[in-house]
C-alpha cells in the first residue's frame, strides 16, 4: 500500500510499504477514508524535532473497518471509525483513570507505528481505541468528524485543564488549528468573551466563526494591556495552544492570580517554566496533551445530531497523491489545516 | 524599641530602631508575644537571596494590640492577635478571592516593612489582616497559635494546591518544618498515607508524631522506587515543601500521570520547570505562596478547641535578644524552628 514517509527535513512523499497485516488478537486492519496534516507533523517536517527517516506520518484520520483479529468483539468489517490520535488499552490504571495517553502499552500514530496519511493502518487494542460511527457518512460529515480525532478534542481539553466555565472570560493562544477549535470549545463550555490571541490576520473571520469575541494580534504591545483593562487585570482561564516560550510569557501576562493556564501546545522551543511566577501568583500550569479518546463518544454525539461543526478548521483537501503540497501549504500558512484523501 | 536586622550574610542582630507609630488611620501598632525565625529566613541570612543590609527580619508572630487608628473597628487595646505573613486590605479583587497575598497594596513582614522579630510592629490594614484570640491565651496555647501565622497554614495551603483527598496517599517532599506541617495537613485532610521524603533522619519521630507514615530518605534511590511500588505507580497528590529542584524532580518522579504537584517552597535555585514532562503525562502543577489570612480562622478554631495541635514543630524558644543563636541553630540544622520572646 501506499503510505506517507518522512525522509529528510522538508521532504515527505507518498511511499509503497508493505501492507498491514493483523498481528495479534486484539488488532484491527482499518482502511483510511479522510485524513488530515497536523500542526505538530511540521515539526519534524521542518526539522525542528527529531525524527529517523523513513518515519509514517500522520495521526488524524478516520477510516473503514476491515478485518479484525479474533478477540475483537465491539467492531465489525464495514464499520465507519474515528482513531483518536494514541492507541490504548483500555484496561490499564492510567486508561481508567481516562488518561489514554498515559498507556504504558499505548502509543501514537506514526514514527514506527502505522501512520494516519495512508491507504490503511493496523490498529492495537481496537475494541478500546475506536469509536464507531453508527449509519455512516457523507462528505460533509466525515469533514465534521475529522477534527475530533485530534484537534477539535485537544481544543475541548485545553479548556477542561484552563476550568473554562459559564460566563466566563477567556483567553486563547494560537490562532492554529487547535486555537481555533479550543475557541469553539471555549463557547462550547459556556464562556462569554473570548480572545483569541494569534499572529495570522487573515484569519480573523475564521476565528469569529469559531467563536473568538475579540481576535487580538500577539505581536502588538498594546495587546496585552487591552485584555488586562478588558477584563479587570486578566482572566481566570488562559489556554496556551502553541507550545512556545513566547506563548507560554504571554499567557503569565494575561492570567489574573490566583488563575489556570492549561496548555495543549506540545512543547516547542521552551526553556522552562519560571516557578517564581506561578509561586508567587498562585497560579496553576495545567499542562497535558489530550487523551482524545476520553472525548470521542460526546463531541461524536454532538456532531451527529447537528449541535457542533468544527469542519471550518479543514480549509482545504487534496488527494492523498498530493500530501507533500498539503505540507507546503501548511508549512507556508497558505492553509489552516489540510485534509489528504487516499 | 529592638528589631532583628540583617546585617550581612551570616550576620543579624537585635538592633535598636525607632519605635513604630501609627502612620495611616487604618493602622494597629501591635506589641509582639512571640515570634519564630523561618526556614525562608536563612535563604537572605545564608547570602542566597538578594537583601539590603538593615532589613528588618521575621513574619512569624503573634501580639498584642496597643494602639489603633481611628479607621479601625474590629479591634481594640488589649486583644491578642494572630498576624498572618502578609497584610492586605481585604478589600481588593484578589482579596475577595481569597488571594491575600496578590494584594497590590499589601505586602510582607520584613525588609522595608516592620518584621516580628522585634518588640512592635506597625500593621497596615489591620482590620483585615489581624485575626483576635479570644479570651487571650497561656504559654502553651501560644505554642499551638504561633505556627498557624506562616508553616502550619502554609502545609495546609499545599495539601489545597495538591487536592489532598480522603483516604488517598499523599507525597510530601520536605522535612523541614513545612513538610512537617504538610504532613500534619495531610492528615487533617484525610490521607491515609503519608509518605514524608526529607534529609534528616533525626527527625523521624517528629515525622510520625505529625502525621507521617513512612519516613523516607531524599537522598536513598531506593525511595522512588518504594513509593512507586507500594502505590502502584505513583500518588495522584505530591507536595513539595522545598522549592529547589531536586525536590521538583523528585515530586515529578513520584506523581502519577494525571497527578498534581503542590508547590509551597519558596523557589530558590531552580532552573525551571520541564514543561514536557508535565504536558506528556498530564500533571499539573500548583505552585502557591499561601494566602495564610484564608486558613487562620478555621485553624484557630480547631486549634482552641484542642483538636489540632502544630507545636512540636517548635523545636526550641529563646529570649529575642538571642535571636542571633537562633538563627544559627537552625542554620546548622540543630533546631526545626526557634520561637524567640522578646
Amino acid at each position: 500500500m501506499r503510505a506517507t514517509v518522512l525522509e529528510a527535513a522538508g521532504q515527505v512523499r507518498l511511499a509503497d510499504v508493505p501492507d498491514p497485516v493483523i498481528e495479534r488478537p486484539g488488532d484491527a486492519l482499518v482502511r483510511v477514508v479522510l485524513a488530515a496534516v497536523c500542526g505538530s507533523d511540521l515539526w519534524p517536517f521542518r526539522g525542528r524535532e527529531p525524527f529517523t527517516p523513513g518515519d509514517r506520518m500522520g495521526h488524524e484520520w478516520i477510516g473503514v473497518v476491515e478485518e479484525t483479529g479474533a478477540d475483537v468483539g465491539r467492531l465489525r468489517p464495514g464499520d465507519l471509525v474515528l482513531a483518536p490520535f494514541a492507541f490504548a488499552d483500555g484496561a490499564c490504571g492510567p486508561c481508567r483513570d481516562g488518561l489514554f495517553t498515559s498507556c504504558p502499552d499505548g502509543g501514537f500514530w506514526g514514527g514506527r507505528n502505522d501512520g494516519g496519511q495512508a491507504e490503511a493502518v493496523r490498529v492495537p487494542f481496537a475494541d478500546a481505541t475506536l469509536v464507531p460511527v453508527p449509519g455512516g457518512a457523507d462528505d460533509g460529515l466525515l469533514r465534521r468528524l475529522l477534527p475530533l480525532t485530534d484537534v477539535m478534542a485537544t481544543g475541548v481539553h485545553a479548556t477542561v485543564l484552563a476550568d473554562v466555565r459559564p460566563g466566563s472570560a477567556v483567553v486563547v493562544i494560537g490562532d492554529g488549528a487547535v486555537g481555533l477549535c479550543a475557541a469553539l470549545a471555549a463557547r462550547r463550555a459556556g464562556a462569554e468573551r473570548i480572545f483569541l490571541v494569534g499572529r495570522h490576520p487573515g484569519r480573523a473571520d475564521l476565528a469569529r466563526r469559531m467563536g473568538a469575541t475579540d481576535v487580538l494580534d500577539a505581536g502588538d504591545p498594546a495587546t496585552a494591556a487591552f485584555v488586562r483593562e478588558e477584563t479587570g487585570g486578566g482572566v481566570r482561564g488562559v489556554v496556551e495552544c502553541a507550545g512556545t516560550q513566547s506563548a507560554l510569557d504571554l499567557a503569565l501576562d494575561l492570567v489574573r492570580p490566583g488563575g489556570v493556564i492549561g496548555s495543549v501546545g506540545v512543547p516547542n522551543g521552551v526553556d522552562g517554566v519560571d516557578l517564581y511566577r506561578l509561586f508567587r501568583q498562585n497560579i496553576a500550569l495545567h499542562a497535558g496533551v489530550a487523551p482524545v479518546r476520553r472525548y470521542l463518544e460526546p463531541l461524536l454525539k454532538e456532531v451527529l445530531a447537528g449541535r457542533f461543526d468544527p469542519s471550518p478548521v479543514l480549509s482545504a483537501e487534496l488527494p492523498l497523491r498530493d500530501v507533500a503540497h498539503a505540507y507546503r501549504a501548511m508549512d507556508a500558512r497558505q492553509a489552516v489545516k489540510v485534509a489528504v484523501r487516499p
